[in-house]
C-alpha cells in the first residue's frame, strides 16, 4: 500500500532551456537512487515552456510540456516549483505567486536572489515555505549550505571566488599563451565559452551578483549586486600578464567580500593573486571559492561553475532536501539569514595593495618624481621593475604597499598630468598576500 | 517573554581535549552570532573529564567540568551530548547510552563511525534522534553534508581524498626538499604535525576510517575500516620522488573509493597523479577531497583536515544544526542512507596504472627479459625509463598500462625469482589520469 509518505513529490518546471534539461535528465536517469535519498520518488508533472512543439532533446511523455503557467503556478497537485526561466521577469512574478500559494521554489536564478532577494525571502517567510537557490552561484560547487550549515559556528572573515568561468577561461588561455584579450574572446565565443555579446561576464556583472549572494550570506546582511564595486578584465592586455609571471602572481577575476569591524567589503575585479593561493591553479571555465572563517581558517571549494549537468546538480540536490522537508512537514525552517545591517565600505576607503603600470618619459629623474608624489599621498612602493625602452618612452612596473584606494587615485590624477607621464597603462588590486 | 523555542539548547561535552577546549571558545566566543543563526542560544551545561582539576588553557565556570559521565548521560536537562574522547571505549557505549536516552548526539570519532557505523546508526533510527559527524572525516572541509545533501542527485562514481596531514606534510617536504622519508618524520615529530608513534598516520590506518565512511555515503553501502586495503608511505623514498618529478606526477597518500558496475572499491595508499590534477596542489598538512558524480562532474573540498579550531568548526556546525532540528522537532530526519549491500572488489581485481622501478643486473637482454615476462601477464608498458647504473646494477623505471592488480603481481613473482633482477624497490599506482 503507498501511504502519503510514499506518494511522489510532484515537481512543476518553469522554463527548458539547457538547465531545465538537465534537471529531467538526472531526475529521471537517477530516480531510484533518488527515490531511496529523498525517502520518495520526485516526480515532473508540468514543465512550462513558451513553446510546446521545438525538440528538447529528450523525450518528455504527453501532456507534460505546457505554454500555461497556471498549469503549475494554479496546479494543486504541485509541490514544487522548480524555476529555470532566468531573467527578471516573468520569474520574479511567478516565484512570488508560488510562494503565495504555499509551494515550495528551487530556482537557478542569480539574478532574482541577488537583486530582489529582500522581497523574495519576505514571501518564502511569510508563507512558511522554502525558497533554495544552490545552484544561483558557481553552478555544480555545493557552497550556499556548506556556507550556511558547515561553517555556521564561524565569524566569516573572507569570501573570494572564481565565479565566471568565462573570463576565467579567458584569462587561463592568456596566461598559457601570452596571446591578447581580443583574440581569446574570439576563440572563447567560437567555441561556446563566450556568448556573442559577451558584457555581462566580461564586465564582471555576472560575477557581481553571485559575490552579492554569498556576501549577504557570509555576513548575515543583505548585499545586492547594486552594492557592488565591479571592473571587468577588458583592460588586462598581454604585457600586464606578462609582468605577473614575472613577479610571480596569477591574474584571476574575483568577486571578493570582506568583513573588517563590522564593514563590508563587495567587489569584483581582476587582481594579481600569489601563485601559491589555492585559487590561482583554478584554471579554464572552472570555479572555486575561497572561504575563511575564524575558526575553520582557509577552505575552498571547486568544480565546474555552469554548464547543463553542474547546474542541474545543485538544482536536485536542493529539490531533494525540499522533498525531505516536505515529508517531515517543516519547510521553512532556514529562510533567510540577513539579520542585521551592516554599511558596505566605499570603494576609495578599500585598502589594497596595488600593481602599477606607467608609460613615462625615459629621462634622469623621472623615478623620483613617480617616487615623490606617491609618498606625497602616504603611498609605499614595494617593488619597482624599469624594463622596457625605445629610447624615448620606458614602461615602469610597481608594486605598491597596502593603502586606502582614495591616495592611490590621487596620486594617479596628479601624475596624468605631469609632463613626464605618458600614460598610467594599467593599475590592478593585488589579493591574498599579507601587507 | 523566554517562549521555549527561545530557551538555550543545552549541551553536554564529553571530553576536553584539543577539540573540545576548540569548541567550547566557538561556542562561547562566537555566542551572539551562534544564537542569531541557530535561532537560539546554545550553551555548555557540562563537560565530563577525567581530571577536573587540570588547567584547559579556556576559563570553565564552576560546577561545569564534573568527571562523572551521568551528569551528562542521565541529565535531562542536557539536549546535545558532544563526544570528542575518541576511541572506541567508553565513547561507544556512551553514545549509545544518550540515543537510547532520545539525546542527540555529535561526535568527531572517525574509528566509532567507521568501526561501528551500523550498530550506532541503528541506535539513531530506532530512537528518532540525530547522530552527526561532519568533523570525523577532513576536519574543518565541509564534506559530509554536501556528499549527503547536495550532490545527492549524483551517482557519485569517484572519492579520493588527500585526508591525513600528517603524510601529506611528509611528502610535500620530501617533494620540495629531496629528503627521505625517516629525517621529515623526524622533523614533522619535533614540529608537532606527527604523533611521537606515527604508526595511524603513515600506516594509511587514519585515512583507512576516513575513507571507510565517505564511501558508505557516497555508494549508500556500508563500508567499515577493515574493507579497506591499505599501504602506508614508510616505502617511498626520495628516489620515487624524484623519478615521480621526472614524469610529470606528484607523490600523494589517497583514501580512494570508486564504485564501477555497482562494485566498490576501496583503498589507501601512495599514488602518482599528474601534477595538473586539482590534488596535486594540496600541500602540506592541508586537506581535499575530490568528488566525482556522473552530473556534476569533478569538484574538490579543500581546507586544514585537523586542529584545535577547524575540526571544532566542523562540531559546532553540526551542533547548531541539530540545534535547529531541536527547534523543528525534527530530529532524525535524515538517518544512515546505507540502503544498498554492494559487494567490495579484492584489491587483486582492481584495475590501476602503475610505476614501478627495478633494479636489474646491467647486461644486454635484460630489458626484453623484463618486457617479455609482463607480456605473459598481459601488462603492457607506457613508458620506459633507464638511468642509473653502477656498471653492474641498473635502475630500470616502467610506467605500466592498466591492469588487474593480480596480473602485475603475478608478473612481480616471476621478475623476482629471475637471477637478473637484483629487486623490485617499489610499486605505486598511478592515479587520477585516463588509461
Amino acid at each position: 500500500m503507498v501511504t502519503n509518505s510514499q506518494a511522489p513529490i510532484k515537481v512543476g518546471m518553469l522554463g527548458m532551456g539547457t538547465v531545465g534539461r538537465g534537471v529531467y535528465k538526472i531526475l529521471t536517469g537517477n530516480a531510484d537512487l533518488i527515490t531511496a535519498r529523498a525517502g520518495r520518488p520526485v516526480q515532473i508533472e508540468k514543465i512550462v515552456v513558451r513553446d510546446t512543439t521545438k525538440s528538447r532533446g529528450v523525450t518528455v511523455p504527453d501532456g507534460v510540456l505546457t505554454a500555461d503557467a497556471a498549469a503549475v503556478l494554479e496546479n494543486p497537485d504541485i509541490d514544487i516549483v522548480v524555476e529555470l526561466m532566468g531573467g527578471n521577469e516573468p520569474a520574479k512574478e511567478y516565484i512570488l505567486k508560488a510562494l503565495k500559494a504555499g509551494k515550495q521554489v528551487v530556482t537557478a536564478n542569480k539574478d532574482l536572489i541577488a537583486g530582489y532577494g529582500k522581497e523574495l525571502f519576505d514571501a518564502e517567510k511569510e508563507h512558511d515555505t522554502d525558497l533554495m537557490f544552490e545552484a544561483s552561484v558557481a553552478g555544480g560547487i555545493p557552497i550556499i549550505r556548506p556556507l550556511k550549515m558547515c561553517l555556521a559556528g564561524n565569524k566569516v572573515t573572507d569570501v573570494m571566488g572564481i565565479i565566471n568561468g568565462t573570463t576565467n577561461y579567458i584569462l587561463t588561455k592568456m596566461t598559457r599563451f601570452g596571446s591578447d584579450f581580443n583574440d581569446v574572446l574570439k576563440e572563447a565565443q567560437a567555441l561556446g565559452y563566450a556568448e556573442s555579446d559577451p558584457t555581462a561576464d566580461v564586465e564582471g556583472h555576472d560575477a557581481a551578483r553571485k559575490i552579492a549572494i554569498l556576501a549577504s550570506i557570509a555576513f548575515n546582511t543583505r548585499v545586492t549586486s547594486r552594492d557592488v564595486y565591479v571592473e571587468g578584465i577588458t583592460r588586462i592586455d598581454a604585457t600586464d600578464i606578462k609582468y605577473a609571471t614575472e613577479l610571480g602572481y596569477i591574474v584571476k577575476l574575483l568577486g571578493i567580500a570582506k568583513e573588517r569591524d563590522g564593514e563590508v567589503e563587495v567587489r569584483v575585479h581582476p587582481v594579481f593573486i600569489p601563485g601559491s593561493h589555492p585559487l590561482a591553479a583554478v584554471s579554464d571555465a572552472n570555479n572555486a571559492i575561497f572561504v575563511a572563517g575564524d575558526a575553520v581558517g582557509e577552505t575552498m571549494f571547486y568544480g565546474p561553475g555552469a554548464g547543463e549537468m553542474p547546474t542541474a546538480s545543485a538544482v536536485v540536490g536542493d529539490i531533494m532536501e525540499v522533498a525531505r522537508n516536505i515529508t517531515g512537514g517543516v519547510n521553512g525552517r532556514i529562510s533567510c539569514t540577513c539579520f542585521e545591517e551592516k554599511p558596505i565600505k566605499p570603494i576609495g576607503l578599500v585598502e589594497s595593495k596595488y600593481y602599477l603600470r606607467l608609460m613615462v618619459k625615459d629621462r634622469p629623474g623621472v623615478l623620483a618624481s613617480i617616487a615623490s608624489v606617491l609618498g606625497n599621498h602616504n603611498v609605499s612602493i614595494d617593488t619597482v621593475l624599469q624594463k622596457r625602452s625605445d629610447g624615448d618612452i620606458a614602461e615602469v612596473v610597481l608594486i605598491i604597499h597596502r593603502v586606502e584606494e582614495q591616495n592611490l587615485r590621487d596620486a594617479l590624477t596628479i601624475m596624468e598630468g605631469m609632463s613626464i607621464t605618458k600614460r598610467v597603462a594599467n593599475v590592478i588590486r593585488v589579493e591574498g598576500e599579507d601587507a
